[in-house]
């Protein structure tokens, strides 16, 4: 049986995931909004900086948010993004689907990360990624708007966002574009370990649109 | 002494206050944005709907906001729309600076919230609020433009918000146009206690641009 669909992102205050162009993608506002999971020993042991780090509360949600994950999907720009960025041994260590138009043989890297591409859309990535995902959870790693599309799609179960207590100002939107008429929230779980607050949802389609009256 | 300058609002997870329009202004999202509020016994005894509701610490933190406020500051936009809404007792209690280019005297209610219309600026308001607010809080009541021009102006020393599993699409942004090179925040608080995150920021005049640097 195939786990839950599921995205894990961290959030500026205002919304925003990344910045606007893909040139300041890794620069100080991206660090800052990340910077929560520089110090993690989880963290770093994936990224092979060596077997330090803090360990705690963050350190277990990174850890379980990776450990759960049995197969990612992403879109064509965090792709091209990370392709350049990710050291040789990619940091996901399972396959990976990439939604985009370009044809192209599987890439596998070492340390067990594969890269298929596939040309036929978000729901096609999703059903390859179910047929291999095993019992472990599916996660869509990005960008925005890959997220956005899934989630309108009515095809993710859950998510967690580390809000950060920063401010943006610019740059891409987490939730840009999402059809609100559609998707209903509910928190799950709200815990603060540290300067982030870790939020988890679970995504439902809305069957109408609800009105809420005051009783008087 | 005066107080802390402060706003406390409901945003939705993608970021928005309020719907674009006046006319939606009390509509379905909006409501939907409010619902935490509306069973809390504090607000139906503020709004004279009789003294029964929902205790609890949803109710104290409603109930602390409002006994802090010596003084609400709002602009025109809120005024405009509140004049159309507020019972004739108007729900704030205290003084209240419009900030606005219209001259008028100021207009007294019966409950003790008299508006005086300010036409020289965000920080002449200030002042004024300042002076009256003795030593309790000053709140910048909205909206979303008036509460970014204090926090832009480095006046504003801590916020709430209230966080609703909901989502909006569009509408008015708590953060439009926020100059995030001069904004430096800090979590005070997080507390969950109902389907809301109530997050606590101090808010501070960034010195300069901050670097954060991955240590291998």
């Amino acid at each position: 049986m195939a786990g839950k669909v599921f995205f894990s992102v961290s959030m500026s205050l205002d919304g925003f995931v990344a910045p606007e162009s893909l040139e300041e993608l890794m620069g100080p506002q991206w660090m800052e909004l990340h910077a929560w999971m520089f110090p993690l020993r989880f963290f770093r042991e994936n990224l092979k900086f060596g077997e330090s780090g803090e360990e705690g509360p963050d350190n277990d949600i990174a850890r379980e948010t990776f450990e759960r994950t049995g197969v990612s999907v992403m879109g064509k720009r965090m792709f091209d993004a990370g392709e350049q960025m990710w050291p040789e041994e990619a940091p996901f260590h399972t396959p990976v689907f990439v939604v985009t138009h370009e044809k192209r043989d599987p890439w596998e890297r070492p340390g067990g990360t594969t890269f298929h591409f596939v040309n036929d859309g978000i729901e096609a990535a999703l059903d390859q990624a179910r047929a291999t995902a095993g019992d472990r959870d599916i996660r869509i790693a990005g960008g925005g708007v890959t997220i956005v599309q899934y989630l309108n799609a009515g095809l993710v179960d859950e998510f967690s966002i580390a809000l950060s207590p920063l401010l943006f100002g610019a740059g891409v939107r987490l939730f840009e574009g999402v059809d609100a008429s559609r998707v209903a929230l509910e928190l799950v779980r709200s815990e603060q370990w540290s300067r982030v607050t870790h939020l988890t949802y679970a995504a439902h389609r809305k069957a109408r649109r609800r009105s809420t009256r005051i009783s008087v």
